[in-house]
């Protein structure tokens, strides 16, 4: 999985200013960052200064993650076409530290390492399917099948690509959901890659943020 | 592939409340449905006045209908999940109408039905594909993996549920793009089942849209 | 000031239907009110789930709390026009438990009654500037002056209708922040009735909102 | 009135970028500009891939102006606030140019510049509505009322100042409609700074959106 910083305007500056406006009006063009406002606007969740500001992300995942990250209607995505381009063979297999087992409620559990045995089970199966479903999909292709029918049995655990714009203000949005704890393994790992990539950005608004969310 | 109509309220009369508002005021409370108007609305795209209304429809369709579903921001929804489920064994096979082969370029290309020969292909291939990702699926079950683990090996062809509340406006955006030519195939039916749908709740508009788009 | 709600669709148990599809998928469907379930969902703020609704109110207030009002992006609107419709002559004055002064800082201040003296001066040039206001609107109209110059010199102060769409989920986020102690007292005011209309439609998602917010 | 572009990211290659992720994922990249791309894109309205840019506009204008633009829900915006701050006397006049009289239907007229004797008219109403507006906004605060209450008095043609952050994409939207022929003359000037502030920026595609809009 990958996360890069490809653009991005707007500082804590910005913020300032965008606050600023309400009590000031014109005067605001002139505003410099203020740590004590910009902590308060993020304390009491004046959210709206803080959308004056873009940062684009280039981002490849398994779809499976591309699928919760795009229930994010605030931001703007553009994607890898399984109709217009041929898939690459890349797929994901959970790393060492991903907790393979689950214990608890449908919605509410906990997740455990898992034993060696587990470890290998999910390998093994894992790389079956993939082969599998890699082969059909190539046979199709072969065969003069069209790719978008084709790509119907590629797993949930093929790479895509993506862009992603937002600004800060939807970003911790995303942030609050999906660096929790009880969000998916794989989508907490992007979204801390993004946390760390918008840090330098936006220091203390996101200072702020770590400390009050 | 289902679309079920499960709630909804609205009618044309409300987009003629709506529109009267800017010219009539509070009088606009009395207002019924004007053919004409409604039209005008239409036609000249003053399409704010089609937002007075809501429609929430149940779908089952393949996982890669729901991802080009959910890139429609406007919409709200809430699906089945792979984490907090034991999903089912329902995939998609398409049909014998659904076209199998492309000719053209990348992102602009013609389908054709395909040979027998390209039919049995697709056929055996899925199937196979199919096959081989549910039992990987169901022996991590069984091993004790996580489902939000063990679903990796899912195809995109794979059944799913969800809920999805428009109003008018934005239905007629995602008719717009899904019920096209060039749209996915298996969207295009989605969509057109839900245009059927609608038709009988909008009469004037739904008439007025399909004559103007 | 008025609101009416004149239409609406959805109930408790359509949030619970939401909320299922994630564990059950179509088996939802049948799905009735689960007050504890409700109540968990609005607390953990699993909010897509209270979407799949709609409520439409008509409401009649100043421009100034128009003015708020349309700030919240997720919600629809239409509006009477001072460019299509010649307005009335009905414009607002604080009734007699509004607060007249305020004290401290210029975002951040209490609101007191005011002297007798200072609700004289309040009542008198408010109408002396509606006054000014009114005849000039008049005299430019009566020269056959266009209403979208003549409507210039109208208050903030003149009342406005407009129909206002939003589903459980955007109307909670409206009180949320409308209802608030330092919420603008004349918006307060429309969003109290917004919340009492709401509240017989949805009787167990209010109530868990009252308590946990 | 004044606009004034105080921020912004992205360019046409950005364009590029998010279109050819669909047809070659991560080599898009590598992307620089591609006229006849960019020029199809628009053309035939793929919308999406003018998404990942931003820009922020500084603009001072009348309450009736800002009315208007703040209808565009899908903007970021921070304005004056009428609560936080004493306003200025700073007030709107229709300038020379400016038609003042209107022929036609309510929402179906032309407008004509208007006769000696009606400038006249406009100006000396607008001039004493303002005055006695002002006088009554301060009388009340120097009797220690409020500002959120002494504010009621002043007219829409009162000069507010706010930032607006948009993407293209709602650039062009936004432009569609406020730079046509019936957008109201006031806005429509504000478009048009707004459009040749943003020419240079993406000049590929703003040449496009003028030739095919």
């Amino acid at each position: 999985m990958e996360v890069k910083l490809i653009d991005h305007t707007g500082d804590d500056a910005g913020i300032v200013k965008a606050a600023r406006v309400s009590t000031v009006g014109r005067e605001s063009l002139e505003s410099t960052e203020k740590r004590g406002l910009i902590r308060y606007l993020v304390r009491e969740k004046h959210l709206s200064t803080l959308e004056h500001n873009s940062m684009t992300f280039f981002i490849e995942a398994p779809i499976f993650v591309a699928r919760e990250f795009m229930r994010h209607r605030t931001m703007s995505f553009n994607e890898t076409s399984g109709r217009y381009k041929e898939l690459s063979d890349h797929f994901y297999y959970p790393p060492e530290d991903r907790p393979l087992v689950q214990k608890g409620k449908a919605a509410d559990y906990d997740l455990y390492p898992g034993s060696a045995d587990q470890k290998f089970t999910v390998s093994i199966h894992t790389k079956q399917a993939y082969y599998a479903a890699w082969t059909a999909y190539k046979n199709m292709l072969d065969a003069g099948i069209a790719r978008e029918v084709a790509r119907n049995v590629l797993p949930v655990g093929i790479y895509t690509q993506f862009y992603a714009t937002t600004n800060l203000r939807n970003l911790l949005q995303f942030l609050d959901l999906r660096t929790a704890d009880d969000a998916l393994w794989e989508i907490r790992y992007i979204a801390n890659e993004m946390k760390q990539l918008a840090e330098p950005l936006f220091p203390i608004a996101m200072e702020a943020w770590n400390e009050y969310r």
